[in-house]
């Protein structure tokens, strides 16, 4: 999808927050939003919104001259995760239906979003795992239900920190031998890294790759050849987060999006409310003779 | 106050809200959204927010050929208000402290903002009405009764229309006799002017007066030399609304300001949090020796 106009003041937020999270000098961050204003000011709307969020972040990581601001908020994220892990697994194979209720429970992870509008909080990540527990994702799970029979190479995306602790209790129920999980190539925002990946557990279970990308989504020209070559091979892609639906929506793969809509913008594409958990089918997959 | 980095992204999106009430043509929201950051992006922040306020509502207005866009809003939001007056002024009469209850609904009143962010309903109206009956104002309450009782020259200060309605349940109470009301000097968003203060049934019972400035609060340096001279008279000060609170806050006159945060700058600086109804004495009046 394209930038949207309702896309720029929250680009003007993000970018007064990316200058908080790399000093504490008011003038810096005045001066950083001046700069960030001028180019919002002369930017295409042509690309998704990803492409601002992968500028932004190049830069400020360049300017603060730390090469990855969010490592320890990731860490907190991830240990906070950790250690609801082994309540969560229990409830899930206690579940009438474990695999659904696990992926209630992935997209219930995806409120850990450093980029989205409203502050993270614990009290926030509890919030979403009580409505994972109650009601059932927007969109298809009964689609998915189907679909996943007959899938022998999934791809699953993973999108942030935190969330990609109860992505793993979704791939134990996927079966980790026919999944492969991707993660991000670089650092941006709080996006999962292959550090990430390890401290969830997952290289244990899983092979592990990255997309050769620092976007916050998956930019396919973006993306590596060896990424490239293994999104080509799956037969169903498993896609965490808006950063992935905004960029892969549409695309004719066969492609399941599951995330928590965080922003209007999103909602209106998506047709579901803000704070809904969404397991929705790519636009292009929609219309494939079997 | 002066303007915060945090009001940027406010302001762009206020900037798009504007050219949506005026224009339905995506290509125009885009060309005055991209005018408008270029001016943010240069823009001082020494001075209060509704000095960008007032800019961007003239801009409008001058591209839109419309003298007040928000004329039909601001009729619509008099009615609704007028319908409930009848039932308000019969919970103030029978409640066991009629002016502070005035008071409180006076501030529930004022979450009928078109400059803040998120949309107002009828919803949004009722629930704040729901907050005025059950819970005190923040802030000066006691003070304010004591105040009140030797004022004999009150300035009333309006800010919108709907609010207006409010104000005037408000004004009955504070006795007619001793009130003049000012509303702006021109149309601002949907903040009240004379127009709207006839449609509350206020010329009726005190004398109106406009402040000379078509700024969203009360920029001193902007209103005309009656209304300063009527403001210099007046031994106590109501002000509505956050404007009025940006606008005239730590000025050492009698000021006592009144209205609903709705903003996350606005609540640091009234030491209240997001939601809040409160009743804040001017920090100047506050060193005052008797």
């Amino acid at each position: 999808m394209k930038t949207s106009l309702d896309c720029l003041p929250c680009f003007v937020r993000q970018t007064l927050d990316a200058a908080r999270m790399v000093s504490t000098d008011p003038a810096f961050h005045e001066s950083f939003l001046r700069e960030i204003l001028a180019r919002i000011t002369e930017m295409s709307l042509d690309t998704a919104p990803a492409v601002f969020g992968r500028e932004l972040h190049r830069r400020i990581r360049g300017l603060s001259g730390r090469g990855d601001p969010y490592r320890e908020a990731k860490e907190r994220q991830n240990l906070f995760a950790l250690a609801l892990m082994p309540g969560l697994r229990e409830e899930i194979s206690a579940a009438p239906d474990p695999l659904i209720l696990a992926a209630r429970l992935a997209a219930a992870g995806n409120v850990i979003d450093l980029g989205a509008p409203g502050a993270i909080s614990e009290t926030s990540v509890r919030e979403s795992i009580a409505q994972a527990m109650t009601r059932p994702l927007v969109g298809e799970e009964n689609g998915f239900r189907e679909e996943i029979l007959s899938a022998e190479n999934i791809l699953y995306l993973a999108d942030n920190a935190g969330e990609i602790v109860m992505d793993r209790l979704f791939i134990e129920r996927l079966g980790p031998s026919r999944v492969t999980v991707a993660v991000r190539g670089g650092p941006i925002l709080n996006d999962a890294t292959r550090a990430d990946a390890r401290a969830a557990g997952l290289a244990e279970i899983v092979e592990i790759i990255d997309n050769g990308s620092d976007a916050p989504g998956t930019l396919l020209e973006d993306c590596s050849p060896e990424f490239l070559r293994r999104f080509e091979a799956a037969d169903l892609v498993l896609a965490k987060g808006q950063g992935n639906f905004e960029t892969l929506a549409g695309h004719p793969k066969n492609i399941f999006f599951l995330f928590k809509v965080k922003c209007p913008v999103i909602a209106a594409e998506a047709g579901a409310p803000v704070g809904a958990h969404v397991l929705i089918r790519s636009a292009g997959a929609q219309g494939r003779l079997a």
